[in-house]
């Protein structure tokens, strides 16, 4: 967890590479478009592989050594000290259904441990960007998270029940879902954003994979907060699939007894 | 459901009174507020009482002889042809947590029937005006409702699974859930503009008030839907709790078909 801060060059180049993705985005949200069935069902559309090949195209232009390892292509590089992690259009129900609020997911792993995230909304152009050691900005303007006392006073995000996928997370999920103040459904990434920014508490899901989950932690923890796996450990490339962002230490740690046991 | 098409005159009133709410919700979004709980434990803030108090003394000074049913202050004048019903901000978990998918509801009733509605966003500053006999309109341009060819290739939103508040309609509701294609909670009446817009085909909805769905019933069918009870009955200011916005006859009948045992 004492990951070394992000070069302010690197942190600069998210924000680039992040411009690309949106400009690339925005030109598809609400258009008639391809849409291919994935295996897992989840929709994933034109926007998403051209936005991600912008993406990898700038990065091999400038950080050719850098790795990369994204949702629609190959993954080149695992071994270099440095991966950008990739999720072009991350909440693609909510993208092909209309809704602004899926996001544009960017972060830089350093030796594994994510350092620096970028979340970004195309169609609202709102963009949190999270460095370790740095902070968290929206639109440029720090934010931090907030402290609301403890799980009771809580509020909660999580995109859908869908997800919780065994009969011991499901459990588990309702038990936080009875403990907390306010609970909502939907937000995808979006809801790390309503964190880092003091409008919310916690962001739980679980079914998630790498792309999903490293852009939160850096935006999370640089604005105050603590972003682990339901057990409580790091978050990394191969952590899991579970994932909670708490505003303050008192509510990760009382949602972390919640669920670390159907982790 | 053959109420009059409401008079051009109303139809332009609608948008001032959308106007007069839009300015001084988006004033209030995302910044600190007095919130005040409810005996439903839904958060009402500042900004839904201003505004409805702004919108109320249009009426009043434009059309005082029509009736207004509000959330926020008394109901006058019910007995009138002409009522107008208000919701200033659907969706107050969603303001209050700094997720801009909210949405100010005004409905006029023609002789207890919704003959106008406006769905407005203030952030996003997206306004959806349905007027029965005359057509639906998105930020001024005509729009209309999809016909995914049935439920089972059906997108299907609804708010959150706690407003299914008894056995049979959580098992009804569960039925729907599993028979469609894609399925996504959150969302409270902006997902009526996105069936309208022909980006879902279907919004469900119990546990609402009159100022609830009154707005959503001309919205959804002036663009070529289809909005009723889960009965299947027209929607009035005493249909009841439960709500269906179908974007085609057959997704309709078959969500109908689901629901109507458990209304």
């Amino acid at each position: 967890m004492t990951a070394p801060q992000p070069a302010s060059d690197l942190i600069r180049f998210a924000d680039i590479l992040a411009d690309a993705a949106r400009s690339v985005i925005a030109g598809y949200f609400r258009k008639p478009f391809e849409v291919i069935e994935k295996a897992d069902e989840s929709p994933v559309t034109v926007a998403d592989r051209e936005a991600e090949a912008a993406i990898r195209a700038l990065i091999e232009e400038h950080y050719p050594d850098h790795g990369i390892y994204g949702e629609e292509f190959e993954n080149v590089r695992l071994d270099s000290r440095y991966v950008w992690v990739l999720d072009p259009i991350d909440g693609t129900r909510a993208f092909v259904t209309g809704l602004p609020i899926f996001g544009t997911l960017i972060a830089l792993a350093d030796n594994g441990a994510p350092v620096l995230g970028v979340l970004d909304q195309p169609i609202l152009k709102e963009r949190w960007v999270g460095a370790t050691g740095v902070g968290t900005t929206y639109n440029g303007t720090p934010v931090s998270t907030r402290d609301c006392g403890g799980l009771d006073r809580a509020s909660l995000y999580s995109t859908t029940p869908d997800l919780y996928d065994t009969p011991a997370r499901e459990a588990a999920f309702g038990a936080l879902y009875n403990s907390v103040k306010e609970r909502r459904y939907g937000g995808d990434c979006y809801s790390t954003g309503l964190v880092a920014s003091g409008f919310i508490d916690l962001h739980v899901e679980c079914g998630l994979k790498p792309f999903d989950y490293m852009a939160l932690a850096p935006i999370i923890e640089a604005a105050g907060g603590i972003a682990t796996t339901w057990s409580g450990e790091p978050l990394s490339l191969d952590s899991g699939d579970t994932f909670i962002g708490a505003a303050s230490r008192s509510v990760h740690e009382e949602t972390v007894a919640l669920l670390a046991s159907a982790e």
